[in-house]
């Protein structure tokens, strides 16, 4: 596209932004991100009023910024004044202050007011990531008058795919999906069509709940109500396709031992990745320094059998993955909702048996291969294979209990995964090895 | 709501239904999926025709297979031709061939072909999760005779959101908003409205990558074309929902040592948990035994100076670890495409950098810990914090680079993860620590 740029430099503005407009808008908006800052300039100038408007909701923040504190106050009064509110406030709060200011300044007093409530909402409640363009109706109109009244104020809402329908108190009291108005006859009365069992969230529902309600009932937008059930706004599928990837990305990075982050890889610096990565790799360093005083402890038992040693690894890495196995499944399990806190018993009661059988075959390959093939002496494959079943059942019953325990201690479960589990695990791991030699090796 | 079921059977069929019909479809699916298989039965005929086929669609595979063997062959037929096409799809693909056989008997000939047809469709593929039924318009059309084709033929559409514009070919023109069509003037034609810069899929396409689409675009739905061009379905973003939580849970998994497995955990059986485990222990275990080799063969070191059995632990945590960080953060950029496999010089680059600096701080730290603190000999500390040092920088450069060299060879990325990375980093980290040990600690 970077002829495009040549183009208007050509001085064929007519021409590149024919070419321009043959580009879908979230393109556009990625093209001009590459862009130099002068250039971008130049390029978002020739956009049309309506599609500038709309480029600009896709752009990322630094362009965003660079766009409005190179316009005149009238061209950002204008264009904000085209954005959908919901765009508006997630861009305002990444902006810098002196930024904010300008941009509050040349909104009208009205929509600066929703503005400040919809900041107002605490971050990833429902309310801070629903809108408050929707079109409401009253259930005395026709679907005649419904359509009539959709064709005059349809234009700027989010979405006319579904229609709320709410009393004079704004308290909501059911919905209309846009397919029924036109599939239904022009004069029936919407009390008669709308839907009353709609599901709804309220503005201070955790936006992941959120989240769930869309998955499991397949919506593509869901009404936001405050305590006296007046309807405030609505949640779209589009916000809650961000939702979930930023969820499950804070969850990929704190179950391996990561400070989350929104940054794309190759665009955050190496100091503020290492910053990412230093407290935890510190934190179980020091956790780990454990597993040294136990075998230090049982220095004896190593310095008279050092063969012992060449099975800490396998031992360990294999308690530690038994453990992050299942605290894995119950992490997931309970960010899904499909895991509650009071399967705690439900839960031990599977691992153990889970843990009898797997820690069984592991333990007995184990000594197949150490007895029969490497001919090691009997005591030390026997210490070896008993501490893999201990250290399995231990492992399995660590991993699936703690993140239920950091669940009800209201902590992210997503903390008690692999290098934590594996941290905690290896500290039992030694302690049963090394119980177990000292009565079966040293004699 | 088990009132209900007695409701139904104290003979108040019609009270049942009312109560019943308060609740949300996706809530009575629920329901149903809990009751015992007699109840079902009562309360699924008790259903209003359309709910039935609603809620049966939203109901899982054990109740859905209950009632198609229960049902007499025409009722089967009726509720099936209610269904939307795709989750008739759905719903076929795990059924027993018995049943799919009763199912598809039941259907009509033109309803079957489109049926095989949709089940033809590799795993995975864009053409697996679309759907054919949508509403095709023709360009010559006026906004008014395009409102009436919807009326006429939108009923049994999966939406009427998003209309397609096709020639006489089946060739995709353009697509068109409801919206659009209720906001334009009745003559208008919808050549001139339509939007032609739309996004579009192949069949062949993987869901994966149709899922990022969605993501990129904010879309509802997106058409699917064949090799021609031709529309031949449509996908919508409720389905996009389940791709992406399949497919997350799939790489949670997976980078878990876990094989991935659709059910929720309480309802799946001790052995069928057992098996999704045990493989990859199996083979961490096995690939762990290598440590044990390198053990052995720094005997001689380790005999003289045991002490260095006890810091064994906490290097391979922290190698570990330090590698299972940088693997996410690869694995995650990879999967949300925001990495290239060309990119890999820029990884390495990057994690080296942060790996000293990361690495350079833990060393340090352990240094005065050790050595100041501890009065461990200089020789002992210098060899733990050296190894550190050199164990952070291995452990990042392989974490970095070995899920992109996955994908190079078209293995899923996500193998890459924690377990493997830290078997593979604890080999490297024994014969560094050894090999520096055997050159300062033994003289």
């Amino acid at each position: 596209m970077q002829f495009i740029v040549d183009l208007v430099k050509e001085g064929k503005v007519v021409q590149a932004r024919d070419e321009l407009l043959n580009y879908n808008v979230v393109d556009i908006a990625e093209f001009f991100d590459e862009l130099e800052k002068m250039d971008l300039m130049l390029l978002f100038r020739i956009l049309p009023k309506n599609l500038a408007a709309e480029v600009f909701s896709y752009m990322n923040i630094e362009g965003q910024q660079y766009i409005v504190e190179s316009m005149s106050d009238e061209e950002v009064g204008a264009m904000l004044s085209k954005l959908y509110l919901d765009d508006t406030v997630d861009f305002i709060e990444e902006l810098p202050a002196n930024v904010v200011k300008k941009v509050l300044k040349n909104t009208s007093p009205n929509r600066r007011q929703l503005i400040n409530h919809l900041l107002s909402y605490p971050e990833f409640s429902a309310g801070s990531i629903m809108t408050t363009e929707f079109v409401d109706l009253k259930k005395e109109l026709t679907v005649k008058q419904a359509i009539e009244r959709i064709r005059k104020i349809g234009f700027d809402r989010e979405t006319i795919n579904t229609m709320y329908v709410i009393d004079d108190n704004r308290i909501l009291e059911g919905i209309i999906e846009i397919r029924q108005l036109l599939l239904t006859k022009e004069d029936v009365i919407l009390d008669k069509i709308m839907d009353t069992n709609y599901v709804f969230v309220k503005t201070t529902d955790d936006r992941e709940e959120v989240a769930a309600l869309f998955k499991k009932y397949g919506y593509l937008s869901m009404p936001v109500v405050d305590k006296e059930h007046r309807l405030v706004g609505i949640i779209t599928v589009d916000d809650i396709l961000d939702v979930i990837e930023e969820e499950n990305e804070e969850d990929f990075a704190k179950m391996n031992a990561l400070s989350p982050s929104n940054e794309e890889y190759l665009e955050t610096g190496v100091v503020e990745l290492a910053k990412k990565r230093i407290y935890w790799l510190l934190f179980l360093m020091v956790s780990a320094t454990f597993t040294g005083i136990i075998i230090n402890k049982y220095e004896n038992v190593l310095s008279s059998v050092v063969v012992l040693a060449s099975f800490i690894p396998m031992l360990m890495d294999t308690g530690g993955n038994a453990g992050s196995q299942s605290s894995t499944l119950i992490i997931r399990g309970l960010a899904l909702g499909e895991l509650q806190l009071n399967d705690i018993g439900k839960i031990i009661w599977k691992e153990f048996r889970i843990s009898l059988l797997v820690g069984f075959i592991l333990a007995a390959l184990n000594f197949v291969r150490l007895y029969f093939f490497q001919h090691t002496p009997l005591n030390i494959s026997v210490t070896v294979c008993g501490s893999i079943l201990m250290i399995v059942v231990l492992a399995k019953i660590i991993g699936g209990t703690l993140p239920v325990l950091a669940k009800k201690m209201k902590l992210d479960p997503a903390i008690m995964a692999g290098p934590l589990i594996t941290t905690i695990v290896d500290i039992f791991a030694l302690m049963v090895y090394f119980k177990i030699a000292s009565v079966l090796v040293l004699k």
